[in-house]
């Protein structure tokens, strides 16, 4: 059977295999930023992002939480489980950045004294636009069991990836994750986790480790991704096929 | 003792008055729309918004629900309790319209199973975002006891104005609540009730009854809100001085 190619999105593809559960994931040279405003190729990056997110899926799935991750078959490439995409991307933030900081003219690095949890709709005609709970019921787009579920997993990647981050020192300021549905209507992590969705800020210097390099011309984007690579191997070990 | 002004806003002016628990507002002849950026005079909106907010705070009163009116003290003035403002507007949409069907591409008249819920935290700096209940914890804008409040005196208000409105051949599309702090640390409904911060459609031509007719260049602004008045005067008679 002649794969067919089912996704094509900023950073990634999606190709069905034999396997009519299981979908594989090529991560591209590709960076974007500001929804798909600016857009570059940088070489080695899909290497990264997917020897990165690897790690961090095998290490969610080792301490409990269920992800679409099969496995990684190469270099640039993945097996994933097919799910059915919730459009929401779920947002942690343990420390003001970003589109926080801009938004409510709050300096960046303060830190929450618990995190502040937001949701975007993920359409990009409509630019991912902001949406509160209330809204994504009144547009059916998740229930309020769904939503609880999401945020459940949420929390605990947070408190096992803070952890994580702070012992090869780097400081969790912020994550998206992505859901989707099994066909069992089982709701798993999806997506990856990368510098590409995370924000990481070296524990001693503050210095930028994660795709903020790139959108604010910080300087090399896939240094600074080798180094959070490196320091996740040394603690971590692996992925198993490297 | 001489009257202070402790408050000048888009359409309002707050001064203190003998009682130092009491505040006399001014109802003034301006409209603006576009978080002030379009912004004109409108000769006989200030009447007509006060005489309306004051039928509506009575009606309310009258039904349970605390509020700081006092009274109607003149055809543009009344008396209020003074009251801390909490810093956030709180939106209940029956119907979408405006705002919610720009940003999420849903067109205007769709009726929703239950009511949306929105909060835009007041900044006139930072345009009023729109903000979630997490974000105004970490901001320490209210806690949730305080959010629960205000949202349960909200369903109320949206209870009894959808009906009292249906009655009077107007549909209450969505309104914006803002709530104060008494003294004694209570939470009741401030500000005003009026087509400067509702929509209301007239059920059966589906004409805009409501601020739109000025942010959208539809005509008369004070035509349509004087026949807002009078169905409303027809149904609760008063307001006692008028």
């Amino acid at each position: 059977m002649t794969d067919k190619l089912i996704y094509s999105g900023k950073a990634k593809q999606m190709w069905t295999t034999d396997d009519e559960d299981v979908l594989r994931v090529i991560y591209m040279d590709q960076a974007t930023a500001l929804n798909g405003k600016k857009k570059d190729k940088i070489v080695g990056k899909g290497r990264l992002n997917n020897k990165i997110s690897s790690l961090i899926f095998e290490y969610l799935k080792k301490n409990g939480i269920k992800t679409h991750f099969v496995q990684k078959i190469s270099e640039t490439e993945e097996l994933v489980k097919k799910v059915k995409i919730v459009p929401l991307e779920m947002v942690t933030r343990n420390v003001a950045a970003g589109h926080f900081s801009t938004r409510f003219g709050v300096k960046e690095g303060l830190i929450f004294e618990s995190p502040v949890e937001e949701m975007y709709f993920k359409s990009d005609e409509l630019d991912d636009p902001f949406i509160n709970e209330s809204q994504t019921h009144a547009l059916k787009i998740a229930t309020h069991e769904e939503l609880n579920t999401m945020w459940e997993i949420s929390r605990k990647v947070n408190r096992l990836l803070t952890d994580l981050f702070e012992s090869i020192g780097l400081q969790l300021v912020d994550f998206k994750l992505e859901f989707g549905k099994t066909k069992e209507q089982e709701i798993i992590l999806a997506d990856e986790f990368s510098p590409d969705n995370c924000r990481l800020w070296d524990l001693k210097s503050k210095q930028h480790m994660d795709k903020d390099v790139y959108r604010r011309d910080l300087g090399s984007l896939t240094s600074v991704y080798k180094e959070v690579l490196e320091r996740l191997q040394k603690k971590l070990g692996g992925p198993s096929n490297d």
